[in-house]
This record gives C-alpha cells, structure tokens and sequence, in this order.
C-alpha cells in the first residue's frame, strides 16, 4: 500500500486509528481459554469489532515470541486473516529490529516475503541504532514500509534519544535528517510517541511529508488533538495507535463491543479533527 | 551461568570462541536439503564437530524467522541440543530486542522463560535505542545476560554510533556510561565489533570488568590478536564470534569437518593469547 492509498483509506474510514494488538494471553478474556487458539480467537473477535474504525493493526510481535512457537502460529493466523481484508488495512509488524546488513535481509523476509516466512505484512519497525545498513534491506521490498523509532513514547526515550550532538542536534533529530536520505515517503515512516506532542512540531520541520506513527494515545496519556494539531499534514500524516485501552477495554465477555466502542470514540474524535483541517 | 564460571569455561576449553549460527537454508550444503529438517540437522553436525573448540553458539534470530515457523522449530531443536551440553556452552540469541518496558518483559520470556515459550538461552542482544526501561526487563531474570549493542562492527555504525554529544562523549560511549548502571558485571554484556579493535581500548576505559561479545573476526575482517590485545581483562572479559568462517567453511560433504578444522584453528591461536596473558 503507498502512501496515496494510505491517505485514501484515511478519508474513507474517516479514521487514522491504528489498533495495537498486544495480545498479552494473561490479560484476555477468561472464557476465551478453552478455544483452540485463545489469543487468535481474542483478535479475530478484536479485529472484526474494530475494523470498521481502524485503518491500521499492529501486532507486537513480543506478545507473540514470548509464547514460542504457538504464539507464532497464532500471529500467523492473525495476519492471514487481516490480509483477507485486502486494502481496507494496513497491517505493521511492531518488531523494532535492526541489524547488519546481511541479517537485516533476514528480518525483512521474515516479515515481508510471503512466499518464504508465511508473513506479509505491510510494515515493519526497525531501530536506527546500527545505522544505515541496518535499514536499507526493509526498502528493497517495493510497496513495504520501515518505520524507523525516532523519539519514543517511554521513559528510557530521555536516556539517547534526547541526547544534543555537536552539530546542536539531539538524536531524534539526526535520526530523521540522517535516514530520510535512505528512502522516501513512500517507504519510510518514523515512531513519534504521543506523551511528547509539542515534540511532533519539531519534527514536522524535519519530514514534513512523511507519515508519523505515534503510540502512547489512551493508556499512556497523550492526548489525541495535540498530536493531531502537531503532527498532521496535508495527507493526514499520522497514525495513531492506541493498544490496551481499545483491546483490553473489557475483561468480560463483552470485550469485543466495548473494544469497538472504544474505537468507534477515537474514530469519531479523528473524523472531527480530519474535518477541521479539511481533509475530508 | 555466572561470569566465573563462563571464565572457568573458557579457562577450560582454552577458548573464547563464539559460534555464530546464520544458518542460511540457501547456504547449507545442499545434499542435506533432503532431512526432515536441514537447518537443524546441519546446526547439530556443526555443534557436534566444533563444541570441544567453543565456548558459545549464538544463533542468529533472523535467519530463523525469515523461514517463519518452520525455522523457529528449527531453533528450537537447536536451542534444545545446545542446552544437551549443559554448563559446556553458553548460548546467546542474536536478537537486537528492545521496546518499551512491558513489551521488553515480553521479549525477554521469549528468549528466557522456557516455561511459557520453549527457549532459555543465556543471553541475548539488545539495542539500547530505548533507553533503560527497554533494557531492565532482560535483567530482571537471576543468572541471564542483556548483551547491549556498543559500537557494532557494520559500516552504519558511524551514522549514529560515533556521534560526539555537547559532553565529549560518542554516543556508544555514553551507551557504555549510562548503561553499566542498569545492571552490574554479572548480567550485563556489551557487542564491540572487532573491526575497530583499536576502540577496544577506549571501551575497557568505561567497562573494565564487563565481558564484551566480539563480532568481526573472520569474514568481515578483524584480526583476532587485536582484538585481544586491546580488549582482553583478567577475566578473559571476551568473547570472540566468527559465523561464516566457520559454519560455511565448505560447501560440500565435508562443511562439518572443516569447520572442526577452522574452530580448531581459532581457539588454538586463543589458547596462545591466553596463556600469553598468564590466565592459563
């Protein structure tokens, strides 16, 4: 998916709503335990709630490995079924990887290359850290996305990523100066955490056109009309992904239709923001 | 595995060598294409031809996940016979985890935990882009290492690694200042790659007791006497990996036997460093 129908999906759903699915098997509902695969179950009832309202899922990837091969399998299943949606989503492995070249191609085909891995996402996180060799192999794969941590949403981001360089630029900064220059905004994106809106003005001066994905909307607290007022562009420019406070919105066995009120809340503030700054 | 016995280990077997497993379906000697599982049967004959000359195995996460389920069932075997040798091998997964706090909790069960997924590697690498919180869940496990990404051996690596902050320090210095504190001597690792060994020296200024995983060596070019020349402690303090060198000695019939051949050579040259530094 490029951007254009990125923009075009927004317009359409009247939404910029990335839904997180951090799947935790811990934190479902209870009754959903004597399925076969509980946390496949979960998303497919999360998924088919939400999709009216979301443009965007993104499953972590963590909440997968960490249940070893079955979590695999039920990530598999998960992506399958979102792929079935065709261009009504746009599906990014939240995965943060990076590394040397040559292995960097590994980690884009496990996530990109259908045809080897079984996985074909649409986007992929990556961490800057190892530079841009580390980067480059998730461009190669025409029409695929690497959406690069530039300030995040935690804590930690304070301990480098804030950190001022020589040149009076901190490291976020030269992130996006620096990697822009590997791709485009057509095949990369950057993670912009919401519990620094005022920050996303900064770096609207730097990529003025790329698509910011911003976390920390809901649970972490940042507020949804600051980021919009920041961070969007004229195609929108920003997904914003809220995880726990949509999935995890219920425990009970109304989960699926209080995650889809949820959505349908964040979807109806974003189509007042698309409003009023005229995009649809 | 604590440090002294993964000193004891390498007093030992008179070796710190490091397998790298990037065991490329695409690079394996092709008659063994016809096995159940030839990643695996080719790891097992590598493990089974080179674990009297090494201390470590570190398989690479990438060139399993790129085959989706099937090489993580190739990992797993794998992890499983290495964990076979008991205190005989470290193991290490070359991961570059990292995410905010609770999904770094969840990264770190998919590497530690075999209650709930399956693998319990010692160790396992981390980018330290996020900060502290990115880093803290991989410690919180008694007896397992985070090995933080330093300054690693790739040509990115200048992008970001080596930028000078407003205090004098390079960023991979500061990863190294900031970083020790998360943890101590005894659950924290840093990667230095061996083709800046003469950095080495400037690294063992920060860390003077912190064990270091050293890549680069052997195809990509550093030289081990350097290496240990400027990176060694009392404590041996290094871990040396060489991937390719070894595990793709040959291409043939013979690949397990010349890789005996080039472990063999490593740790007998490792040998002599040691002995030359008075540790054996």
């Amino acid at each position: 998916m490029n951007r254009q129908q990125l923009f075009d999906l927004i317009c359409q759903k009247k939404s910029f709503l990335c839904v997180g699915l951090d799947s935790d098997i811990k934190k479902i509902p209870s009754h959903l335990l004597d399925s076969d695969d509980p946390v496949f179950e979960f998303n497919k009832q999360i998924i088919e709630a939400t999709i009216d309202f979301a443009v965007a899922y993104k499953p972590n990837l963590a909440f997968y490995e960490s249940r070893g091969i079955k979590g695999v399998e039920s990530l598999a299943k998960t992506v399958n079924l979102l792929k079935s949606y065709g261009n009504q989503v746009f599906t990014i492995a939240d995965a943060k990887r990076g590394d040397i070249g040559n292995t960097s191609a590994q980690y884009a085909k496990a996530v990109f290359d259908e045809a080897v891995s079984g996985f074909s996402f649409d986007a992929v996180t990556v961490a800057p850290y190892m530079g841009e060799d580390s980067v480059k192999p998730f461009l190669d794969f025409p029409g695929k996305w690497a959406i690069i941590l530039a300030l995040t949403s935690n804590k930690g981001a304070d301990d480098f990523q804030l950190i001022e360089g020589t040149d009076s630029s901190r490291l976020f900064e030269r992130v996006l100066y620096v990697s822009q220059k590997w791709g485009n905004a057509d095949n990369i994106m950057y993670v912009v955490g919401a519990t620094r809106a005022e920050m996303l003005a900064e770096v609207r001066k730097i990529v003025p056109d790329h698509f910011l994905l911003v976390p920390g909307v809901g649970s972490q607290g940042g507020s949804l009309r600051e980021v919009a007022s920041y961070g969007m562009n004229n195609k929108c420019g920003i997904l914003v992904n809220a995880s726990r406070s949509i999935i995890f919105a219920s425990s009970d066995n109304d989960f699926a239709i209080k995650s889809r009120i949820e959505a349908q809340n964040m979807q109806q503030e974003m189509e007042l923001l698309l409003m009023e700054k005229g995009l649809i």
